[in-house]
């Protein structure tokens, strides 16, 4: 996005994703922040990155909700080789195109030119396969609800931080079941979890639903997706849940006997979500003044700030500093002291806010002999342009403090709600439509689509691709592009 | 281990050794139980294994126990690349002598042919100390102390599951300090961690203290070892901690700008802890009848039987079971009913012991009325060679049944330090006792030994090698192989 973007679209948005472009592109401000709030940095290897700590936080807080999530409904987790067989990935043929030019290949290995290469996992779905074959034999053994939190490796022409590197972290899952409408409804259901935690835990919308014939996964008989608009108005895609084609699990053999004594195929599904997320939280909630961390995934969800004075008992303020803090621990709140006395409270102030803490507190001298503190939320109040500053007793500190993080994560959804509404636009009903809408108003664009790969092929003269399927035509609809009659409605958008 | 093993030291032993390897090899007993009981299987790629969801949920309870203590001493989580240039690993000339006979090399990727190679890291020291140069500045930088989960891969020639595979997963902790005394005072802090972790978590004493030259960490100045004995006798070296050589950091450019504006190269430790461990908690605590998990660690830690009859009202026998474990649940005990009618009692009593779950409860027809139930420790009393039953109240019983689980855990401690000591044999004072002592009573062997290489390469000869130094040499004793003085006591063993 260029910094003279168009001004009536700059009126109609709601938040400050004019502050964001305002003399810097948008790809610069995001490489710029997660750089200086040392979430990343380059690795000396080809396209992949270094996690820091604080990237690395964010990562566990993510883990740990999806895995308590899987857990509740009857996942468990298990650990398959990074190394696969390179045979195994010929067995299905969908498959292997769609991979193998992202494919990194282990040819040596203990000094020795190793008789098959080895492929390292760019996702697991084959050596599972060949496992299940040994682990289902009867009907009883169904369903398998298995995940894997692991490394995967996919050898990308084109890297950005995070959204897209050679080597990710993510979680695979992977499950088994006797019939076809089980195995959709388990498709299904994670969609579903995913939507939920994206919403409920990373304060993030989504526009859901299935993938086009073309944007499917490489094996899928149908692949679920969830596409997320990040603040330059591109989408990116957080996710995927997939049903397997029936041919799939039959090409590494795993079958079972059914209750009538017949070998059947199971139908298994996949679904997996990526460090992918941590760059979409920066993306989508970020502005001018750096990151922003919704409560509830913030490595840091307080910081407490003592403000020193010469001559003034300092010793005494950063102690009701610790002391604040330590109640609020005992919450398991997520809470530092920055009390050291070589930054200026200003250099830190600046500090947190491009870390996206998502709530200060001060305490100065005052506010020690008034037993009270001073709570600043990292979100600018869209009125005044500036963060509220609210005067608090400091006596019984964790109920406000909650009630504080609580709003802020409530706000946080509300404005990117508000943001993808507003970017998603309908009524494009020619080329010429599509790629103003695309190239002046940026965003999401609703058109509908008589389902022809050709058709589709054309979104690309606008950088442009399918990024999900809402549902059937509008009715006595033409196709954005030939203008014969349409049979589905997309979204149509540039992507990371 | 033969299974015609010396009849003394049977009537030595303390428990079940002699149980477990009557018409039955030790690795057999190993491999067979940990297949049965799922923890793993055979892989596809030579070398490498499946971690199966019993064997994971076990690595699950390890990783949360040991990333909540490395996080009370001040250590952060991050995650640096899985490939590692090759040029890296030969800037430090013992790093890369000790390591490139196992390296696993990626040549190529996304289908073309790679400039430089890629080596799949074995450890993380060098890529990791590149980052340092980039963020060490200042003696203010320091200490950094950094910790990482992964998957790392070493090609083996032999192979054995958990104990020793091409690809395996660990934490690696590396630590950068302005002073030698600092870095060695936390290479030391980290090996008492570990020791204190294998003690009171996996129920597993070692014999802990400093490697050998031969013995060290390829790079290190010095490198602590913890060894556990099996219950064939043989030792496992279970994590290691290192106080690396001051020219590692300097050879990737790390340094730091002291208090007086002199450049310095920090000093670094790293510290591991692996799968391994798994595999431990197998060979040390296992029996005659399968597995024993320590309640810490056990993926469940009680199973609940319910015992039905036929006319019987079983659904309130069932009924019962479930919220007897919803009680023992509410307070964080991890349970399982196993209510199914297809398999007998017999058959949960077997598959339960097998998987090593450390408490059994039983609740019969009788014991629904009179509001009882059974108890059945997995742990044999050692007068009858049977287990204990306990019928106890079920009205209250989470108290009951954590206090059982307390005495089971302290008993698998108390039975492994006996077992430890009894065959840490001290006296070989020549090569044929030393000889003798390994073949015939299995178990380490303390020695003196006068530290020349020549003598320490001899121990090959009975297929042994030193493990661990015990300490300064007996008061005018000699050495073990070429009599001369020694000065040196270490423990001399078979391993894994």
């Amino acid at each position: 996005m260029e910094k003279n973007g168009n001004k009536t679209i700059k009126n109609q948005v709601v938040d400050n994703f004019d502050q964001i472009v305002e003399g810097q592109k948008f790809s610069d401000w995001y490489i710029q922040n997660i750089t200086q709030a040392e979430l990343f940095d380059y690795a000396p290897t080809r396209g992949c990155m270094v996690i820091r700590p604080y990237g690395y936080a964010i990562w566990e807080n993510i883990v740990k909700e999806l895995d308590g999530q899987f857990k509740l409904v009857g996942v468990k987790n298990a650990y398959f080789p990074l190394f696969i067989p390179e045979s195994f990935l010929t067995k299905e043929k969908k498959h292997i195109e769609g991979f193998s030019p992202e494919l990194a290949v282990v040819t040596h290995a203990g000094g020795e030119k190793l008789e098959e290469p080895l492929v390292v996992r760019p996702t697991s779905e084959t050596i599972i396969y060949h496992m299940l074959s040994k682990w289902i034999k009867s009907h009883r053994d169904l369903p398998i609800k298995l995940n894997q939190w692991a490394n995967v490796v996919r050898w990308e022409m084109r890297t950005r931080p995070f959204l897209r590197t050679s080597e990710f972290l993510w979680q695979e899952g992977h499950t088994a079941h006797k019939t076809q409408e089980e195995a959709e409804a388990t498709a299904h259901q994670h969609h579903k979890l995913y939507i939920d935690f994206l919403r409920d835990f990373l304060a993030i919308p989504v526009l859901a639903g299935a993938k086009t014939e073309s944007e499917k996964f490489a094996g899928a008989r149908f692949t679920l997706t969830m596409e997320a608009m990040m603040k330059d108005g591109r989408a990116l895609q957080l996710g995927t849940s997939h049903l397997l084609e029936h041919s799939f699990p039959a090409a590494f053999d795993v079958a079972f006997q059914d209750e009538q004594g017949q070998m059947q195929n199971p139908w298994c599904t996949s679904w997996g979500m990526t460090t992918r997320t941590i760059g979409a939280l920066c993306m989508v909630h970020g502005d001018a003044k750096g990151l922003i961390m919704p409560p509830k995934v913030a490595p840091v969800q307080v910081v407490i700030i003592p403000i020193y004075k010469v001559g003034q008992d300092n010793a005494a303020i950063l102690n009701r500093a610790q002391a604040i803090a330590s109640q609020l621990i005992t919450h398991a709140l997520r809470v530092e002291v920055w009390g050291d006395e070589e930054r200026t409270p200003g250099n830190k102030f600046f500090a947190a806010e491009q870390s996206g803490i998502p709530l200060r507190i001060e305490i100065g001298p005052r506010d020690l002999l008034e037993n009270q503190m001073v709570a600043v939320s990292r979100l600018a109040n869209p009125a005044t342009g500036k963060a509220d500053k609210q005067v608090l007793s400091s006596l019984e500190p964790y109920a406000v403090v909650a009630d504080l993080l609580q709003q802020i994560q409530a706000e946080l959804l509300q404005r990117a709600e508000l943001f993808l509404a507003k970017h998603t636009l309908p009524g494009a009903v020619n080329l010429q439509g599509l790629q103003q809408q695309l190239q002046e108003h940026k965003g999401f664009v609703t058109v509908n689509w008589c389902t022809s790969k050709d058709c589709e092929a054309r979104f690309k003269e606008f950088s442009a691709s399918s990024r999900v399927i809402r549902g059937a035509a509008e009715e006595n609809s033409v196709c954005v592009i030939c203008q014969k009659p349409a049979l589905l409605n997309i979204v149509v958008a540039r992507s990371y």
